[in-house]
């Protein structure tokens, strides 16, 4: 089962940033234990290149963005936004076919997400499914989180919403919540954990923006959903089970939990909060904010405390057993170990000499004609 | 020769925490590389437990005491006394003979002991002989230190006092400490050396509680003493050499130095230092209080920066030299090497297989009848 | 070619310190990742010891100097100027032949230079050529810097100076820097870049001090020299190209960058900086001082930037493109190399056995008749 052990999926979309985050400024970011450098460009696209200079590794993140290309802060080697080398300020000729490595962006809606594998496989339509993202009727919220923990571990963590009970005991969980049914979806890259908390008590982050307050009879109907590697939606619905069905005033709230690697040992943790009901109403907006991301809080110190045991604990002593409820984790898991394996395998076999420094032979600006 | 880079000697009883640090909450610490968590119960009993998870691995110590029970903060797993797991919240029936290590302690005096190693031959029998701590005629006050190098050192700083020459020669040390004849006892498992310092001037520290201060002709009679892994114990007796036996005040001094390996380069350090003299009188307690640990502080500050020399040197350059006065030390490093060395191979033929997931398939509750 | 993995060049002068930082106060210091300490004696004369008492491993830069004699903080060995331990407090006799390293000195002019290689070739005349720094003409102004980088990168960085228009754009440089003509010189553990900006308009940190402000016709002609893997010179000659060469005045400054190792990403970094115009000008001093030091902070922040890179990426990943402007730095990488290698070949023929303890068995006072 995948770990802080396992190595990364490469071969997915990923979220690189908001796209608010994104301007004509150079924006370092580690992501799957790379250092990329992101900019936009005059026309505004998004650009992420391998942050470090082909000539002597020198950082790109802090060099000078002139127009559309890069100017390395050492020694003036210029890039264009596909990365190519296209000018060096000691050499008469910019040598061809020289540059840094760029990584396909995809700007959807609120997000940016970059694709750090096979690049001939980067096909937008592999992207998770997020067509709510950019309809109206969801008023959305966001955050970001530096997560001191695996991104696996937060995947498992939203799998299996038992720990609302104990973790958000005072925040977004009820004690009811951990005995309530569930059932499981496992497919091929696609695991949910539905949960049916019928009849229950909203705790007051739900119940004042959904107007149930004080009631005894709500329903809490959840499915928490991996999507992919990079991505996590809880889906939630909230009504009076008393009432018949013709009328219920169902208000649905959906998170996406989009995770990034940045090492075997923290994650970027982006989340964008919508819901379907009183979008117009900015102290609910307020309200709900402020609890939420409260409660996100609690998961992100957890997770680091967990992170920890695994930093300090010696692997051969380390062993976790697992319940019906981890079904879907413990399913997820495999899937996420045999991708990266697969990957793994497949670059063993593609890869070439490593390490090699080419010295490129440029006939400099003395020899050249006045 | 035992040193860092030794394996630790389970099979002993260290000293896990005073017994007035065990209160009804949990108490984390790492003890021999372990994380444990410890508690007392509401009938007093002190209780150490692996401080992990036996689900998803998270920290017992950021969990909840409920009764005599810990109800983990992640999903609500909850243990009993002896770590056997007695509520899965999400499961109708909780899984059998699954839990968490529990490890013996034994509450004696101010101290409680744990065992880490093999449990069936944890017996209080093999508590170090400590019979002073708790007897009336011996006035005590205790300290506690971060110490943060291998437990060895401090052995070997505790069983060669000539340090105190120069460590301590603003403390409780003098000039002509290091000088004074010694005398070995090497024993399978004790090791112990002795030193007279006769005709001496004592230091304030010891001159002003005996009431020898100004006395040129002062007797230092001092023992220190390896017991266990666990306990080193210096004895001392002041009095003035000039007198007839029959006519000498003898006052004297017991030190427990009790260690604990954290990791391989930082240590627990608990201390109880007793006197048999002048024992009511708060103003000597508090005078001798101050001073000790101050002098206690020097050996703490001097092996941080000793462990750092370890720490930062290759270990193929360093090397070290014996003289006559090491002779019990080296001994006891042999000692430590041979039982560390001796559990490592016992350990090895026992170890089945390690870091294996158990998916255990319990029942759920929505299987269970209404 | 030479990089953080390559071991260091030991048979080599270094500078250890600034003649001026040496007292009769012991100074400790790592150099090559070796810890040394260091005095100087009752006479003036700069002594280097290995910083690791015989006997226990305890810093004696923790120790006393008593007179010209080391007494270590711990046990009270004591030791001579040439690491001879001559008195070992609790035995009667001190064992012969024991010690610890002393590593040959010398002083010149500001500089006090250390060999920690084979002491056998220990010879001054391998000293690199720096005759200026003791002549009168040159006017001179020092500084250190931490160095949070690889000494190999910074002699790179000054071999091509074709960064002062990027990195040094606010300070040293001039955008018409990066492309002037250069030419090479490479000689077996010489390498140099001779490159002459002509015309050329002079910073401020250069115009003012050499009266130069304003012209538009000024040279600048430099030239860089990797002199030993401890020095490297920057030679420079500012005047104004359209006077005849007869009026011409010219100013001309040399710098001296003296890199000692401490860790693989770490250096000493040594800079004497002189000028053999307007000498007596304290106001010129100091102008020249503030500004060149700026300069060289921006070298240092830029490669603890660099070196952040190589710490943080998979060497397997890592790789370096060169250009003709980087034809001294690649020769030089490789020479680095190549000797690095020999030594380390040497001493894997001449290393014993490594890690062993002698236990000295010294009659110990008690058996001494009184």
């Amino acid at each position: 089962m995948a770990n802080r052990a396992t190595p990364f999926v490469f071969n997915e979309w990923y979220v690189a940033a908001f796209a608010a985050e994104l301007k004509q400024a150079l924006l370092p970011r580690t992501l799957l234990g790379k250092r990329i450098v992101m900019f936009r460009t005059s026309a505004g696209k998004p650009v992420a290149l391998a942050d470090r200079c082909a000539h002597r590794a020198f950082p790109l993140s802090r060099s000078r963005l002139e127009g559309d290309t890069v100017v390395c802060g050492y020694h003036g080697f210029r890039y264009d936004e596909q990365g190519n080398c296209i000018e060096v300020p000691s050499a008469a000729n910019c040598p061809k076919g020289v540059g840094v490595a760029q990584y396909p962006l995809v700007e959807r809606g609120p997000l940016v997400w970059i694709w750090m594998g096979d690049p001939a496989a980067a096909d937008p339509q592999r992207l998770p499914e997020q067509a709510w993202l950019g309809q109206p009727e969801w008023e959305t919220s966001s955050g970001y989180f530096d997560l001191q923990s695996n991104y696996v571990s937060m995947h498992e963590n939203l799998l299996d919403l038992t720990h609302l009970s104990f973790l958000h005991a005072d925040t977004i969980g009820t004690p009811d919540y951990a005995k309530a049914p569930f059932r499981s979806e496992i497919r091929d890259g696609y695991f949910a954990l539905h949960r049916d908390v019928v009849p229950t008590e909203l705790p007051p982050v739900w119940a004042r923006p959904t107007g149930l307050e004080g009631c005894k009879s709500a329903a809490r109907i959840v499915k928490s959903e991996f999507k992919s590697p990079a991505f996590h939606q809880v889906n939630v619905s909230f009504y009076d089970s008393q009432l018949p069905e013709a009328q219920r005033r169902v208000s649905r709230i959906k998170t996406a939990h989009l995770l990034t690697p940045q090492t075997h040992s923290s994650s970027h943790y982006f989340i964008v909060h919508g819901r379907d009901f009183a979008q117009e109403d900015a102290g609910i907006t307020h309200f709900m904010h402020e609890n939420l991301f409260a409660a996100f809080n609690e998961d992100v110190e957890g997770l680091a405390a967990l992170e920890q045991v695994w930093l300090e604990t010696d692997p051969d002593e380390m062993f976790e057993m697992s319940v019906a409820a981890d079904g879907p984790s413990v399913a997820m898991r495999r899937y996420l170990k045999a991708r990266a394996e697969a990957e793994q395998a497949a670059r063993s076999v593609a890869t070439g000499a490593a390490g090699t420094v080419t010295m490129i032979q440029v006939p400099h600006r003395q020899e050249q004609p006045a």
